[in-house]
């Protein structure tokens, strides 16, 4: 099945970790190799060693054995953009600069036919830039969030939630015994899927996601309710992305990047606190992070993954370009990168699942 | 939203533990009382309860907490089929009679407006007789092998397929250092989609599935082959059902019901001693067995029963019946029982996964 | 093997969360009531419910099949102190109390022959002072921090180090592939316990517990040391209750009942920010609280509190009181409560394990 | 600390798979290199390694990262002893011979201060006999067994006693529902420690070990009780080396090494079927197998291996030798290998846990 001259595909992994980045790695070189005896090509750190010129050729032995891995084994970094690349200058002063042009002749010079850039919504924009200026690219969409365009759901989404759902389970034993409020914060800056989901997995009492504006009386009144019912507890889901009921943004704690803004604490403190003044009711807080990020995929998240990076292999290797794999309707289809580069994909307001998590007993804090 | 006279459900969960019936039973009470002001009955132990009469209010308490538990607090029996219920006479013998009179007759007696039947294959088919019968019933599709028709995905299945990982995860650890052939046999009698997808999710390099007809020397040459390559291991998963070569059926060891068949031991035992004596290494078996079919059913299996459930008690609340719940496309759908006890669901043999899987490497032992 | 007179035992669970009191519960029961054919009264959240009037006699059913359950049947709370106990005054403010003559009447009135307390250092000193007031009480050493005295190991402890465990080891996957430093904030106030063995059985790289005064710059350093060994990552393994170098106490962001202290976020966060500022390599803080607190006991915990129950009901029935039952060197003893109540059990600089730490690489700050 | 003429030592792993194996070769290298300076020599699958001349220098970057790995790096192998060491003649038949001789010629050859042998019951036997033969060995004692004579636990076991607990509460909620006897076959050839800790741990009604021969009357009996007692199920517990009441020896069914004996099916077969038979009610087995020893390490079990290497480590490179690392009341020792090598370890008649077991109902099947 052979070309008659082999293919040569670079594969990278751009942006935050995802469980099932290592399972398309897999698969992707597998399938070139195997399938289509094409050489392949990891490039280290995302964009960056793409930039860099750091990259190595992935030995078939080196791709065994990491489905089940959690991270990269080709690593990722946050200097992501080669159009907005961080020099650091004589002085040691970091500057921005247009290094595009590197990342382009990188590519030029290893030969590659196609370029697998496996990376959520950040990295399927700068794909699709490459695209434009000539680079083959077939993107692979990678988020927890599940929120990337085009595609009906991604993989570590269902990694993210499990761990969601195993985390309420832990915190419900305890909320039950002691009579408490228990908050999980929970991922989802921008859209409440992993809320939504994993909400519903754990049972929760209240979910808080940024697609449905809450009132402070809302979740209150279902506090108190359960207490009149005699259940001595609450549990409460709340994406970070949240926005609260007079519509400021929540800034996280410890978000790094904004060292001098007004810390609030995280979505997850905001609501726990509020909750205790608002109800008298002792309220607990945790904050999940990036546990929801790391470790092994589930079952689920590893055959997506797998099937992901076998498509794009094919793609990759019989030279189609400038699109996306996506799952849609239960098959694997390749979707432009314009499409993919969309608005990003939030819970519609009329999903069944939110009809669902109603007809339990789940409150949105909306009504 | 309640109807003028409060409506009055019956639920039952009939054939072999699933994980997720207990989010099931929960989403259907907690719908049909919450939102309809419904009352519901939870009849014991299946279709025997139906039979015999055993049945009690489903209290808002009971269903409480019970979304993450494994098994059935309604119990189940495989004294199942009410046109074929095993009564035992005075002399102690075991005769069958046709006992449906006494099922539909406590269906009036009850004064149930609908019934709620969630299982498998053979539960649709008796549903299916009752609704002919003029009881009005709507079937919730349950099995962990994931074959009942018109469906796209019974709840249940995600959690088998991550069991038979997470095996397969300990095995390979012990088969790669101690160089070993491990053969790991699965559930799915009729159909392969546990061994397909838990293979696949484990990375085995070799799947037997009841669809493909596979041959000893393609699986005595995988195994060679990957000595060969300094793989000095093989993990290969095997469908209990999977047809030997020759076309025999392998009577699974300790079935109580034939306890006279031919002993061959199972599909496993078959494959691991033919892998030895035809290629000279050692292999090992684990037969996972009931470990697929109880416990606490993962956030996927949690969220699609949540689903199945509020949709089938929002069509027993609302006067509808004949008709089964079904996952199509990514939509909850409602099937008539006609379609929903048509031929098995068995793996089609163009399915992305089984090109993806050899994609990778796996061999199907067609080869 | 049962009394003359069949015997009455009080069980109750005082104190924080903790996997495995369901498995004492369980244990006290049973053997109460299979051995001795004693009664078993459930005193209901703790010491409240003694002082309330608020017990139920516990069925051999409702103790059947909670061996594995997190937190506890019987409910807890934090009104523990019938000597100093909150009560509500007709204008509604909160006055404290002395009403241990009303816990004391309720022992009476109940015709205990013997109260199990289970729970950990506040609840041994209200059960000593108990004891001391005529009371016959039987303690059970509970916490998941490992420093109550007197007792080589608690149940709860193994859970609290296996949750930290298997959070490290996602993290880590994370960590690896992003180059970051990962701060990982455990329990333990007063003792290093749980993050000297989960820090030990994750690999991290820094320990920092209360019994070791750490210097910043030697974190740092191991911090630097490890990126110029190739390894791109560090992990960082801290106690709450961890000192910093200038001595000061580090307030938790959320504590409740500390709204108005200076917030300074949790050790961890403080850790998290010093690295950052100190090295200038990104990190991120992980706070597990509560998740170390739930869900279902290891095996190892149901075994420890299964022998506890069964000890303390023996010694209950046989008309021992005034000991805890405690586990030294691989037996199961009762100890006397005055040692049960001595100095908390930090972990002794010269504990082999901080030796072992330090041979294979790991950093406690100090050198 | 390093000496003046830098060390070398050998490491190497016997025997079956046992988790925990790469967290002692983690720590004996790290502790070599790192306190000793000395260098770590890798040799491969076991004694066939040190007899056939397989080793390679272990350098940092391979041991890291695999604290939490299942397996070994190292590998195994069947071919252990030195002095029975099969060997395939011209004619391709396998001959046992003396191959004493390479393996301390190796040792000499490779200038070793002194080898490393982590293995059970077998692995001691030749290390003892090494070192009578003059090679300078410490053993460190592994076995998920449990019944390494002199030392109080080996690693490996808190695992397999955790994947017996897991399994049996999976299995119990399908016996729960579906009114069942279930019975679990787990390791344990002579001594019954997984079967007595995993069944405590899992809350089972039956547990049946080598030590305390059992009746069948008694069993069934237990089986007839709990049906009386509205318990409509059994969960039974069988070590893999139990005796049948008759004093006959289960051969369990797929053991390779014995294809002509008479096949019984294993101990746990044997025991449903006669419970079916005896009871009338339906049995089914499970036999966990390679499940229990491989994967991950629990927390302890990392904990635990990590203290035998560091120990291991210390003594081999302080010239100490003849010795195996053993844990005794909570701390590490070192005793004769003589002490090693005698009798299995077995579970004591009078061990408080089959006590505690009893108080909370179980039988052993003996009254």
């Amino acid at each position: 099945m052979a070309d008659e001259k082999a293919r040569r595909i670079g594969v990278l992994t751009g942006g935050g970790d995802c469980p099932g980045l290592n399972a398309v790695i897999r698969a992707v070189t597998k399938t070139a190799q195997l399938e289509y005896g094409a050489s392949v090509l990891g490039i280290q750190d995302g964009f960056e060693g793409l930039v860099e010129g750091r990259a190595h050729e992935l030995a078939h032995q080196e791709v065994s054995g990491i489905l089940g891995l959690g991270g990269t084994i080709l690593g990722s970094s946050n200097k992501g953009d080669p159009w907005h690349y961080p020099t650091e200058t004589a002085r040691g002063k970091i500057e921005i600069h247009d290094m595009a042009f590197k990342a382009i002749r990188h590519v030029e010079r290893w030969q590659l036919d196609c370029l697998v850039a496996i990376g959520g919504d950040g990295t399927m924009h700068i794909a699709r830039r490459l695209s434009e200026a000539g680079v083959p690219v077939i993107g692979v969409p990678k988020t927890i969030d599940n929120d990337v365009p085009a595609t009906d759901v991604t993989f570590g989404f269902d990694t993210a939630v499990s761990v969601v759902c195993e985390a309420i389970d832990r915190l419900a034993s305890t909320a039950s015994s002691h009579h408490r409020v228990m908050v999980v914060e929970v991922m989802g800056r921008y859209a409440g899927w992993i809320a939504l989901m994993g909400g519903v997995a754990g049972g929760a009492d209240v979910i808080l996601i940024p697609e449905i504006r809450f009132r402070w009386d809302s979740v209150f009144r279902k506090v108190d309710e359960r207490q009149t019912q005699g259940k001595r507890f609450t549990m409460v889901c709340v994406a970070e992305g949240v926005r609260l009921p007079d519509g400021t943004e929540v800034v996280a704690e410890f978000d790094s990047k904004r060292t001098d803004a007004k810390r609030l604490g995280g979505a997850g403190a905001v609501v726990a606190r509020a909750i205790e003044q608002g109800t008298g009711h002792e309220a607990r807080v945790t904050v999940l992070g990036h546990l929801q990020r790391g470790g092994s995929p589930t079952s689920f998240d590893r055959v997506l993954a797998t099937r992901y990076g076998t498509a794009a292999a094919r793609l990759a290797c019989s030279g189609q370009a400038g699109v996306m794999v996506a799952l849609r309707d239960g098959h694997i289809e390749a979707v432009p990168l314009e499409q993919a580069t969309g608005e990003l994909r939030r819970v519609p307001l009329d999903h069944d699942l939110i009809a669902a998590a109603r007809s339990v007993g789940t409150s949105f804090g909306d009504h």
